[in-house]
């Protein structure tokens, strides 16, 4: 195989998130799933920011917070998404390729605006997602440069991409591209309502084309329908030759077809905000898997990422993450 | 006196700050003065924007943040201001409207973008600002609502007002407005730069027009060009009925014709950012003032605002300060 230019490629919606700190009282009177992630239109959008209390303002997106992570770490890493050539999308243009990572999917010059989500951070620090897709709907299979997947070594996407039809189709055409080339795929489940709008996709997707899946214990339990987490760990065990399954506090799971690794969770005395918990658990995990760790260290890192953006707010980090690594014993860093 | 609707209307640049982490070389690289607020263009600030890492973005313009704090703690509170009608622009609006700060200012349609402040965060809390006035130097006196003045308690001016010249003069209205109402003017000096830019200009209107001054150590010095606090302090005296002189922590000073109160800083354990210190502290001031406190309670409610808001990034809380209030024993909130 031929050397890679990028660790990892990661493609996915590109959005600035508007953070908020709202009570548990406003989730309930604007009936909000906690924890989740909704669709909103840009009316329900403006209403729901009408709303709100002050907010600020900050680059976002799964697969994008993942990237920056990533780059942060001191990796080759490259990001495929969609704004609008507005302030917010050259807000995030500047947040990725600030970190490093290497950003030039063409702005789009007319239709809807850079996507926005609305991220309800409420006292015990969990954050409810409510995301207007905007210029993100518009990622097209043109946007996917086959040099660049080619010369990746791990295509990482992101469930939510399932969502924007056009980028349905850009997500499978990196997909088949990175297999083609015998690059790595991997693929985040982002959400469990994510995962039951796209159930049987992701379950054909992750049977032949994902070499790594990372999946929350809800998301797990969602694709295989069951309510038990270990008949879930089974049931992926039997689907994908990797899979990286996140439990919050209570630690993590590398599941191999024939070997299980239960990882504890990274001390936190703090919760601030949830928010990129998963994106940067994937981003140690991929990150410590490119620097040739082994699989359960990998996943300490993992594990060692989420516990420090979740002390802080939003999911992109003050501190580069090459330092954090460092001050913790992580010494390829 | 007729009754007023405002306790406070604030007049500002209305700015959008961009808050990033910098080491002190990357200040010493770009020849920056640390902790002073220097004005740029909008080429310079692509320029060095280009330069940072990932930022947050979150509203910000002193005299905005002062009011923005001031609805927080429960006061009726306006503010006047340009913005343009752009994404940054409706994030100002909106964010502080959600204090529940009156705004109504009509945004500008074309013409230069709204401000932005570039934030610089050493890694001892430090900040240090460089502004692009952009739609906010169109401010004119057009936009003073004599009725608006004339029905607040207090109006107060943020000394960088001076630097635009239509905000100048729209400056100068208001506090005629104010005076004629038989209403207080407030100013703060905002920078000793800015002191330098302006001192003729705002020794003649302290003699003539301000009620209560509000200035640090630096700006008070350079506004009498000495270089001693004590000598500065005993100037103002005679040329103001009221000076709230902040010195960091070191505390502050309320200095009258006849009487001096020396106030201990509030304690804080960690500075984040001193981003809207100088500006809180006016807004616990004004709001302890609002609420009838005595002077020294009134300058010890401004020390705990100013605080809570350097043990977080930017110069907006996220808790209601009427909250904090309440928890550190003043029971008016």
């Amino acid at each position: 195989m031929a050397d890679h230019r990028f660790d990892v490629l990661g493609i996915g919606n590109a959005i600035v998130d508007v953070l908020a700190h709202v009570d548990e009282e406003f989730l309930i009177r604007h009936d909000l799933v906690k924890g989740a992630m909704r669709l909103i239109d840009e009316v329900q959008a403006e209403r729901l920011y009408e709303s709100l209390g002050p907010t600020i303002e900050q680059s976002g997106g799964s697969a994008a917070n993942t990237i920056a992570a990533l780059a942060s770490f001191g990796c080759r890493a490259a990001f495929i998404g969609k704004v609008k050539d507005d302030q917010l999308g050259r807000v995030f243009a500047h947040d990725i390729r600030a970190t490093g990572a290497h950003f030039d999917t063409p702005p789009a010059v007319d239709g809807p605006t850079t996507a926005r989500c609305l991220v309800l951070i409420t006292p015990d620090g969990e954050r409810t997602m409510n995301t207007w897709l905007g210029a993100a709907q518009n990622l097209s299979p043109a946007d996917i440069d086959e040099e660049r997947v080619a010369a990746s070594a791990i295509t990482y996407l992101e469930g939510y991409l399932w969502d924007p039809p056009a980028a349905k189709e850009a997500f499978q055409k990196a997909a088949d591209i990175a297999r083609q080339a015998g690059r790595k795929v991997a693929l985040s489940l982002s959400d469990s309502f994510c995962v039951d709008r796209h159930r049987e996709s992701f379950l054909e997707l992750i049977r032949t084309s994902v070499d790594i899946l990372f999946a929350n214990e809800a998301e797990i339990k969602a694709l295989y329908q069951v309510s038990n987490f270990n008949d879930a760990m089974h049931a992926v065990r039997k689907d994908c030759p990797l899979a990286v399954l996140t439990r919050s506090a209570a630690g993590s799971v590398v599941a191999l077809p024939d070997d299980v690794h239960v990882i504890e969770a990274h001390p936190v005395s703090h919760v601030e905000d949830a928010t990129g918990a998963g994106d940067l658990f994937a981003a140690g995990f991929l990150a410590g898997h490119a620097r040739g760790l082994d699989l359960p260290d990998a996943a300490r890192l993992g594990a060692l990422a989420a516990a420090e953006i979740i002390r802080q707010m939003g999911a992109r980090a003050t501190r580069p993450f090459h330092e954090v690594a460092r001050e913790n014993g992580f010494h390829h860093f």
